[in-house]
């Protein structure tokens, strides 16, 4: 194990994270309603811990291997929540560590669940100040397309193979590089990522939202985060903002390699990827169900009005960004079973969404098949082939491996959530939900108008974590607790 | 496809049926109070269909293959079900045929789940009538050890491949034969079964049960059904009976061979079997945890008292029988969590137990080992091995793949279920993990004190076909509908 370079790259992140937490600090200065001190002092210590780490013990040798790459990844992103909580906690305006730590990691790892009870509503003071509200909101857009990818595409070439960080980083079951240099790779993603969330801002802008509020909105977007600025989250605003935003919600949930196809003007390639229909073809049958059932039981008053809601939901939750534009905790069963549904099947692989990934189920389904036709057809061979290229058999199994430790792992957290006595299985059942694949909102107590305030330290702890397992694809943290991973060959 | 060989096999077991149903007639004639006429009119027709079917189109060749075997099982399970529904619904007893005919699914498959709302008390009359009443529980019994392997332990030697029926019809993962002669193995697994099933009857009787009482309760035991006589299930009868269907249920959820190897006096074999020990901590796990939950609740006198009822219903819910001693609906909800997982493990393969089963979850255990140990150590090479034994790669896929067609099948048939307007996500979670794992209660509408019988015909017919896929392993039944099964190769 190459404890020096594992040190020397956490280090490096958070010095990364002081810098960031610079635009903050701008945000509150322009505003001056206080947590300009939290912020700089949040800075420093990252500054400090990060500059601490890289000097401590100076790496021997560059080379990451696919442990070291896990390892890496799974103690930048604790590390990275850890300091991250301190704006939360030295503004006070959220004290405790545990809760402010599990913002932070519902901020970075894109989930949305949120420990503030109430954040007003448009017209009234703010819930928080602005620097920090701000603060809360680019978590999701520096966790989405991954904070070590980001510093791979700032910091200048570097040798070893930092492929296994990014493999453990970016979602999906076949991770693969743009172009052959890693760190160009990582550059594009970044610029890609960077032209649409400004994009999405100017639509915003153009259809009458605040500037301050369309960067908070966009940035959750962007990171199918969902932190919002309001109780009501995107419920506020008018019908054209809602569908901007659920408009970019699906686009920032497409596999972003298909973007990069259509800017080398390779669109067949871009418009033939399986993934990319069988994300869009459940989504339209999940608005036109959610629609049809919403419609029937009559909430809204115009078809127009129901349509809107139907797919700004299904979009939010598909994607996992878990905005709201109505309390979806109030439509019948059979919707909300739906939305359910989603929130396992999640985005595409290579996007900033949660979720099992439609590319993942697609292979899962495929190794179904081929069982199937195995059934029948003892003899037959069963190749599995994904976007026309034949799938290898190790991929295969560690797809369907993780879809049975990801159905464990949700167990093992439903179980311990169940020690709390206040709640009831569908709000136990639906917030493991909403935090291990990254969406927010549940439904019952932690539904789109409810919190995750009320549940014990020890749930907020266990919650955090499984937040951190679907971002990460469980292997990372995994791993980096077996002890098996720490003994010598 | 061999049609032929179908339908002959289909109309044999009709015919067993027809004969099987003359039981429960005795028992009309014994007590008197009716249902007499609906079990002869149902044997004539059994046999009348039965024997029609063998006639219509007599077997050129005998030969079974993997694909035929499934069909058969599949169509014998259907056949089984409509023509088992007619003494309900002739009797009166349950009218509406649907009704009827999830019970007698529900009686097959050993699920247990009933739409009779109000069995009475003891010292009232009986709900129903001793002959129907018998009859319910007898296809617990009938369809736990499966009515297929009878047919075979039955039937004069027989040519063709009729292992792959039992493949199809003995739960599992690995099915082997215990001697080289197929005939032999159903023989002998029956024995034991009857053998088991006299002991748990005089136990009974020595603990102070009364003869039918005995008799309707061991049925439900042995096939791990869960049919009982009265509202209240075991909660009416003392003490000692209550520990005795704990043991047995238990005993019902061991997989059969170990008993035969016990027979052969391979004590050693038996003792080191993995699965045997794994069900067994797992058993003890979830009744220590159950009962210090509920202890702390303080919801009964004495410690004595907690064991007994978290013994009882640990052992009931992981075997999939569904007994109860008490309404665990009202347990808290730590402990009423454990219980639903429980219902996902099941009992061990090769026994009369529901649920993924034990080996199958070790198995799918050990491919997530296998996955985890492949990240650290790319180039390992990851035999898996189950009770010493090498497990082949198909076998392994087989079991994640079974493993990820549940979850899928699971939340289509929850979607479904969501259509009902009534019912809470608590109650048709609980509805579908109950009937797709074979138990029989779920928690809040549907559990020990509810009832079915609210859920719509088109519900029903959901669960009921959830029921049949729990107990026959998935693959019968979505092969038998998958058009690609019928056409010629």
């Amino acid at each position: 194990m190459n404890y020096r370079m594992i040190f020397y790259m956490v280090g490096r992140l958070l010095q990364l994270e002081a810098a960031l937490l610079l635009l903050p600090a701008v945000v509150c200065v322009v505003y001056g309603d206080g947590g300009l001190a939290a912020m700089l002092i949040s800075a420093g210590v990252a500054l400090l811990v990060g500059t601490g780490l890289t000097l401590l013990r100076r790496p021997k040798n560059h080379t990451i291997y696919a442990k070291e790459g896990f390892i890496i990844v799974a103690l930048s992103w604790v590390a990275l929540s850890l300091v991250g909580a301190l704006p939360f906690v030295l503004s006070g305006e959220i004290p405790r560590f545990v809760d402010a730590f599990f913002e932070t990691v519902s901020g970075f790892t894109t989930t949305g669940s949120s420990v503030v009870t109430d954040l007003g509503r448009m017209g009234e003071t703010l819930g928080m100040s602005h620097g920090v509200l701000f603060w809360r909101s680019f978590t999701h857009w520096i966790g989405g397309m991954g904070v070590l990818v980001l510093m791979m595409a700032l910091s200048p070439s570097q040798s070893g193979r930092t492929i296994h960080v990014m493999r453990a980083e970016v979602p999906g079951p076949i991770v693969g590089k743009l172009v052959p240099r890693l760190r160009d790779t990582a550059k594009i993603l970044y610029l890609l990522y960077l032209v649409l969330t400004v994009v999405e801002v100017l639509c915003l802008l153009v259809a009458g939202m605040p500037l301050f509020d369309s960067l908070i909105h966009t940035f959750g977007t962007a990171g199918t985060g969902g932190f919002g600025m309001y109780s009501t989250s995107i419920g506020e605003y008018n019908a054209a903002c809602q569908w901007i935003i659920t408009v970019f919600m699906w686009l920032f949930g497409v596999n972003f390699n298909i973007y990069y196809l259509l800017l080398i003007r390779s669109f067949r390639s871009a418009f033939t990827n399986r993934e990319l229909w069988a994300y869009f073809g459940i989504t339209v049958a999940a608005i036109g169900a959610v629609s049809l059932n919403v419609a029937l039981a009559g909430d809204y008053a115009t078809v127009g009005e129901t349509v809107r809601h139907a797919a700004f939901q299904a979009s939010s939750i598909i994607t996992t960004t878990g905005y709201a534009t109505t309390d979806f905790n109030l439509w019948p069963m059979f919707a909300k079973c739906v939305l359910v549904l989603l929130m396992f099947i999640g985005a595409s692989a290579g996007s900033t969404g949660g979720g099992l990934k439609v590319s993942r189920v697609m292979l899962v389904g495929k190794a179904v098949g081929r069982e199937l036709k195995r059934l029948v057809h003892p003899r037959s061979v069963g190749v599995i082939r994904l976007e026309g290229k034949r799938v290898e058999e190790p991929v295969v199994q560690s797809a369907t491996a993780y879809v049975a430790l990801y159905f464990l792992l949700f167990g093992a957290a439903f179980l311990l959530l169940c020690l709390e006595p206040l709640f009831d299985l569908e709000s136990n059942f639906t917030a493991v939900a909403a935090c291990i694949n990254n969406i927010g909102p549940g439904l019952g107590a932690v539904g789109p108008t409810g919190s995750f305030a009320d549940y014990s330290a020890l749930s907020k702890v266990v919650l955090s974590f499984a937040m951190l397992l679907g971002r990460l694809e469980i292997y990372p943290l995994v791993l980096a607790l077996m002890p098996g991973t720490w003994t010598k060959r």
